[in-house]
């Protein structure tokens, strides 16, 4: 025996967590074991809660323990300006600086012909539905700048384009604070061609 | 709001284990949403499991699922020879080596004056007891090599010295495959001091 039977099974669970290989997985077991009973519940019942109580929003498709999600009911915000992203992560960070007053659309993926994702398995559908269904004056492309990222953000453009909407992609460029001198190649080439009138 | 509540009680929850700051708590918790309810529930039942079924044996105060532990309880190993260590984990790393056949002894910290940890406060006073009801041929101090632990290895080879029971120190010098090179200079010392005839 090396380890345990159930302190074993522990070591294996904690491994299926992203970024989490064997010696941490172990040292997170030791520890929990370490922990007091209630301690360790309220991690538990924190992890089942989050489990159960979040959802989809059906309209923004953000996670959210209510439908319509809190921003998507707001009445603060501006219902006709969208900001379409790849994944929940990102419009916590969009929130995060407390500027966007528009509400989301969360696409679950990027278009990435290599892994097999189409058109149809990320939320454009609906998007489209979205659109048809509401006034929107503005459609902001927050999708990575990444290859897939930037296909796909054109792919939407160009879906949009007959209908007469103005589509626009966030600003690519040198970071705030940081050196020119340690910027890479291709922002910042992207810096200058986009470069602006002061 | 930035993250809806269920969200932010998972990512402060997953925040009170070792070594797991913001960023890495908050991938974490987006990673556990992603994941099925199935895995998610494994997850749950592995953290619950462990801590329920395992306890300490009370021979030699290691963590184990049964009372006394399969290595005190096993009839292929040498009961009369006892390796004393500091934590659960330390009796893991010698178990995997499958080369040492006697039992442990779980001491669950070391002396430590400016921590406040005296010789009531860790497993010793279990040690001696042990030692008075058993026949023991050797103790093997194997706490680190730390200045507590070798103070706690002092402190209990001088109690045992009245007792007459040979009391023995883990050898420390250059690891096996180390450049003698690249090692400190307390370690080439110790390796000096403790040279052996070939």
């Amino acid at each position: 025996m090396q380890y345990i039977k159930p302190l074993a099974k522990l070591i294996e669970q904690l491994r299926v967590l992203p970024g989490i290989g064997p010696k941490t997985a172990t040292r997170l077991a030791y520890h929990i074991l370490d922990m007091d009973m209630d301690k360790v519940q309220a991690l538990v019942h924190a992890i089942v809660d989050a489990k159960e109580q979040i959802g989809f929003c059906n309209t923004c498709f953000n996670l959210s323990d209510t439908n319509p999600c809190s921003i998507c009911s707001s009445a603060h915000r501006q219902a006709d300006v969208i900001c379409v992203v790849e994944q929940p992560r990102d419009v916590a960070a969009l929130e995060r600086m407390h500027e966007y007053n528009g509400v989301y659309h969360v696409l679950h993926g990027v278009l990435s012909p290599l892994a097999g994702v189409g058109p149809d398995d990320i939320k454009i559908r609906e998007l489209l539905l979205r659109i048809q269904q509401n006034p929107i004056k503005e459609i902001i492309m927050a999708t990575n700048s990444t290859i897939e990222g930037e296909a796909t953000a054109m792919y939407i453009a160009n879906l949009l384009k007959p209908v007469g909407i103005k589509v626009t992609r966030i600003a690519h460029g040198l970071p705030m604070g940081g050196d020119l001198e340690y910027a890479d190649e291709i922002t910042l080439a992207k810096a200058l061609a986009n470069r602006q009138q002061i």
